[in-house]
């Protein structure tokens, strides 16, 4: 992998040129993105020793992480994706192994979700560090699931597991990669996220006033999503909790639902409902109530007063893990 | 700047949120662009130490120019930008006059070609480094000037200065930011690119037939911009030449021509028009003849054969410089 050219021909055999909604792929100054419809966009980072590490994410781990995180913002808008672009810092001291395996984990999930890559930027950097730009359509009426939208009375829900992720961190963080072995469901959580784009579609086909993608965990996620104005009465337990975590937690001497809460890189959706959608927006597959909205600010878990901040990247160094 | 809150107050009080061909803006999972009309998009890596350093660029130059060659790939379809995504890796030890700076340069640029900030994302990283996407419509049809399109006897032009902004980034290497004041209008070309919206609006609008941004050297991006199957007779004297550039070459004893289509980073626009449109093209300000396309593949530079590669920023660790 010695040159621009030897990437670009080898992005080629990977990942689909072509899209209905693209009306002109990659290979110009710019991609063009057809017309007719509102496109919903999001940018991401997912940066070596930041959000993943080398020594116990494969190459085909760190390609699909790298774009599912992305997916999620577009499955947290119940809308579809359909293209999306790759700014890409390679480091050197990789191999084409490296490469074709990264590129492989990225394009497999590229084609499940049925989109192009339709552009992007390679550059030489101290560190493997990947940027994307993702974009998607609504709805079938073109609709949007926004944050927000709530009001006293909704009910709040969950699609996804809660802390489980953050247990497959501290898994990998203590174990290296004898942690996908001792801990696979945890371990898997953290390396290879899923994000839930049937699951937002069939949410906002149901009628749901507002939907959020829970990457810093829901204690930190659920005040974005109600807003300033607005509180939330929470309900967590037992079978509502992952039995992994709870396992963990016992084990570590933690408590199971702070741990559910606090989470981090969860890419469960959370979202509110009416009363009168609620039937519809239950039978959708995975779909847990966990609450109410309230007109009393701050956050109830279980009759009590919580406040603590969850996962960030950006503050805490000490934050992975 | 301690916190993602200090940087996101930071961000609002200089970058414009709002656009008509916004729907929804920065601040949800997702930002949603308006339909209705085909929206080009490219994305760009701006990194420390592979596209710029510290030592020689002051923050609002970082800023500017990192917008600034997104903008000018929007420039080479003829299009008009309206918003962008900035993913932001944020080093340790830069203080907030560094960041107001930064911010200060970019939304500059962004007010100026009416831009609002779509969204992004923010992390700590080793190295200051910025990746960028843009959006953008097109001309009065929604045309977008693409690469190629050439046919033989098709007049091709430039418009900007060949070879500036290499001269600029030369002493800038050598001389430091005493460049800026001995050199300033190389060193401009290099630290402030002009991105060239208007003129690729104007070219549109006269009916040229292809366009690019030419970022690698004229001798580089030449053969992309015409294809595989054709070759060019271009014409380079005298007054075609940048004095500045002809100075440098003549100073240090290189070939002025050769310097000129080598460049790297000149941000000017390379395009063909057929014989029919050229008086309305030569119209547009700043537009320079340089030569013919040709069945006969190959470049040919004043009658003689010219192959030398370019700039790239990826596969030569010299080449800055």
């Amino acid at each position: 992998m010695k040159s621009e050219q030897d990437f670009l021909d080898l992005i080629d055999t990977h990942f689909t040129f072509g899209h209905e909604l693209l009306r002109l792929g990659r290979g110009d100054d710019c991609a063009v993105l057809a017309g007719g419809r509102d496109i919903c966009v999001s940018s991401d980072l997912f940066l070596e020793d930041v959000h993943f590490r080398r020594d116990y994410f494969t190459a085909e781990d760190i390609g699909h992480k790298a774009l599912a995180v992305n997916i999620s913002d577009i499955a947290a808008m119940g809308a579809r994706p359909f293209a999306f672009t790759m700014d890409l810092m390679v480091p050197p001291g990789l191999d084409e192994e490296f490469w074709n395996g990264f590129f492989q984990g990225m394009a497999t999930l590229a084609r499940h979700t049925d989109m192009a890559l339709a552009g992007g930027d390679l550059s030489r950097a101290d560190r493997l560090g990947v940027s994307i730009s993702i974009f998607g359509v609504g709805g079938s009426k073109g609709r949007f699931l926004t944050r927000g939208n709530c009001a006293p009375g909704d009910i709040l829900f969950t699609v996804g597991e809660l802390g489980l992720a953050r247990v497959g961190l501290l898994t990998l963080e203590a174990l290296g990669r004898q942690a996908r072995e001792e801990f696979p469901t945890a371990a898997l959580a953290h390396l290879r996220p899923k994000p839930k784009v049937m699951i937002g579609t069939l949410l906002n086909a149901a009628g749901v006033k507002g939907l959020m993608d829970v990457s810093d965990g829901l204690a930190r996620d659920l005040p974005r999503f109600l807003g300033p104005n607005l509180g939330a009465d929470l309900t967590l337990r037992g079978e509502m909790l992952n039995g992994n975590v709870v396992a963990y937690a016992l084990a570590m001497g933690l408590d199971p639902v702070e741990l559910t809460v606090l989470g981090g890189e969860d890419y469960a959706l959370l979202g509110c409902v009416s009363e009168e959608e609620f039937p519809k927006a239950a039978s959708v597959p995975g779909f847990t109530e966990i609450g109410r909205v309230t007109e009393a600010q701050g956050i109830r878990i279980n009759g009590t007063p919580f406040s603590t901040p969850g996962f960030d990247h950006f503050e805490n160094p000490q934050s992975h893990p």
